[in-house]
């Protein structure tokens, strides 16, 4: 984060507030079928983003198939019996660009072309919703992929590997325990059958949501929309989403993770907290605040106690992820410095954590955050991509289009007491797991 | 343990081994509807202990409906349309004793009867694999019963929270982290219709093993079984038991319980380790060797080591628990002596397991484990129940009669170079998890 003199901050903060209060014109149709539609005007340039977001995710899977829905989300692009094979990808590769992710919760699909394309790209998407071709010979190679996939982002990737160990530690009951990617050997034996039968249940047009954002009249969109995607008839029913919750969490865990490429040990801990979808009103705009202070940027407490007063950190911070059906996370680490240990940074961090849960946050602290928190939204706003995302993941993870709007106005109303109820209820060690970094197991008793 | 000399220990093994060698002559039958049948004869006594196991426990379980099969356990008490009410337990009590019992593999239903008995309560078992009649005005109270067992066994019990929280971090994602009694708010939610429905798919004569031990003989108890459970069709197919898996573990976990109830803490671990379901050839036996090396009785290495040499400790020991369709756990544990701390236990402990990884056990110490487990065997054998239960949980979780009858061989063969092996692949902190057992998380300060 760079500095920002607070007088000019605060100046974008204000127009910030007034962009959000008038914010654009958000129009949230529902077709027959059950499709949501959510478009987004931006007339700043003749491009759209166009984005399926389908509300299934990891958490959806069948224990024993973890991967799957991940594993689903390469496979849509082998192609249908209207568009075989690579048709669909090489039509927008010659015209814009595409992507897609998968969480817990959600997987997503978009693509960036010109305006005039928007239609032709509903097509591919409502084609793809049901029609989907998948043959042994394309399944198994794009296991492969995957498998190679889950070597970079986990298996050669301690932070990955320890993110990994951590997650199924937290939760002890509910499925956000299980890695988005798969459990590895579980990936191993996932096959065509697994994967037609997930598609089977999950991609229907009544479990989908639309995400238009450019320049487009909603109106118009709607109609295409309805040519396009309305045509395709519901083929299934979507059960609610009621996944296993969480007992009370009572006993603090640690993870600890040794791998010979660790060069930079780390301490990580993660609290369980809601998510925006069931925190009551006001409590996860403050938990957003409360990271803010505790842990974004040089100015922040962690890092200023751990890094620059104390002298054993390299870095500290924390954050809040509340995009989620069922949980949030709430999350702080620290960095030893050399000559420090796991131990030092922890207890630095543990001492800021109780000094925040006891005096809570100064008028100063709460007015910088506040701000800075309303600008960012403003400047997420500047990016199509990252707003069309902002809708979509807000609507696959059960928030409406009410409350990502008045997101904003809510982070206003966050007060100094709301900050300080939200340390002390949420920074509940019985409800955490710490995890350390470490190159070997022997360097571990240097924090124990 | 008591100290028995060791020239008495050898002779009562070498007449062990004899006896296990001759052995009961077990019978087992497979009747036309797909029901196991065992028959243990011993003729000591005109008694009969008749049992029936379902091969369904807490690990079949669908997810969020956590203490379903113990929950069903209770409600199979509460009559059919031909002995409604209590009939069947109040002819129990008036002549002899039932009990019934659930873990993560089966659950199981027993008699002890006169003899002449046996025959009615096959027909009364028989009745209830399919009979079972349930009423909300029977399931709503024996929810509150259970409730009331959770209470007792974890809620008010520090070291069965802790256990609890323990199983929860050791499998990262096969069902045995979920506690056999359910998570309590998992339990407060189910209902007479998650009852019946988990009963349909699991009580079925082609999921079940009848064992009969006691002064019988087999012929007879084949026809008497083929007149009352073989009249009851099989009303359902049963699937393979395949639960999801554990990927590769490789990061030690600690849990921290801390109620204000602990008058004494305690450190203990976990290591994932095969059962004797999973273990390669003379694998588990060398578990068992190992574990009663390591700390079964006063003379055991962490006994010796932590009370009576370094006198650290209360208590100290180890153990195998082996009979399970999918994983074993070996278990290590020790209580502080005032004064000592959590950590100067556990570096004890470690101080012990490191030695016996890298030297192995002396010719001594396995002869004299072996010749204990084999007496143990024979001894166990002369408990009709225990040997009944012994068949049963074996047949429930995927091994042979067989498998039963040789142990105590195998037991034998088990060498010095075997249990060395086994604490060197098997004590691995990668696939652990250490519970402390605290009074507050203020006194954990002192282990860490």
């Amino acid at each position: 984060m760079s500095k920002i003199p607070l007088a000019l901050l605060a100046l974008v903060a204000s127009a910030a507030l007034c962009a959000a209060a008038a914010g654009p014109i958000v129009t949230h149709y529902t077709l027959v079928n059950g499709l949501e539609l959510v478009v987004i005007p931006d007339h700043r340039a003749a491009v759209v983003t166009h984005m399926i977001w389908y509300k299934v995710g990891a958490a959806d899977e069948t224990p024993g198939k973890s991967g799957l829905a991940h594993f689903l989300e390469h496979l849509m692009f082998k192609g249908t019996a209207r568009n075989p094979g690579g048709r669909f990808s090489e039509t927008v590769g010659t015209i814009g660009g595409q992507n897609a992710f998968t969480t817990s919760d959600y997987t997503g699909y978009f693509q960036r072309v010109p305006r005039d394309r928007l239609k032709e790209m509903m097509a591919f998407e409502a084609d793809r919703i049901t029609g989907l071709v998948l043959t042994d010979a394309v399944v198994r190679p794009e296991l492969n992929v995957v498998l190679e996939e889950q070597n970079m982002r986990v298996a050669n990737n301690p932070n990955g590997r320890l993110a990994e160990q951590m997650d199924a530690a937290l939760y002890l009951n509910h499925p956000y325990g299980r890695p988005v990617i798969g459990w590895r050997p579980e990936i191993e034996r996932l096959d065509r059958d697994d994967a037609l039968a997930f598609y089977r249940r999950f991609y229907t047009p009544n479990n989908a949501v639309v995400v238009v954002a450019g320049d487009v009249d909603p109106a118009e969109v709607k109609a295409d929309a309805e040519e396009t995607y309305g045509k395709v008839g519901p083929r299934t029913e979507i059960e609610p989403r009621r996944r296993p919750q969480e007992p009370p969490q009572e006993a603090p865990r640690t993870v600890t993770l040794a791998d010979a490429r660790v060069e930079q040990p780390s301490v990580n801990r993660y609290y369980l907290v809601p998510s925006r979808t069931t925190a009551k009103i006001g409590e996860s705009q403050a938990l957003e605040v409360l990271a803010h202070i505790l842990g974004s940027g040089v100015n922040s407490r962690l890092y200023r106690a751990l890094v620059v007063e104390q002298n054993v950190a390299l870095n500290a911070g924390a954050y809040y992820s509340g995009t989620a059906l069922d949980y949030g996370k709430f999350g702080v680490y620290g960095a030893p410095k050399l000559g420090k240990t796991l131990h030092d940074v922890e207890a630095a961090i543990d001492a800021v954590l109780a000094d925040i849960s006891e005096h809570g946050v100064t008028a100063d602290e709460l007015d910088s955050a506040k701000n800075r928190l309303i600008a960012d939204a403003v400047y997420a706003q500047d990016n199509q991509v990252t707003l069309a995302r902002w809708y979509g993941a807000a609507l696959a993870t059960g928030e409406t289009v009410d409350m990502v709007r008045d997101w904003p106005e809510e982070i206003r109303a966050v007060t100094a007491d709301a900050v300080l109820d939200a340390a002390r209820t949420w920074l509940n060690l019985g409800a955490s797991v710490t995890g350390y970094l470490v190159n070997s197991l022997h360097s571990q008793e240097k924090h124990s």
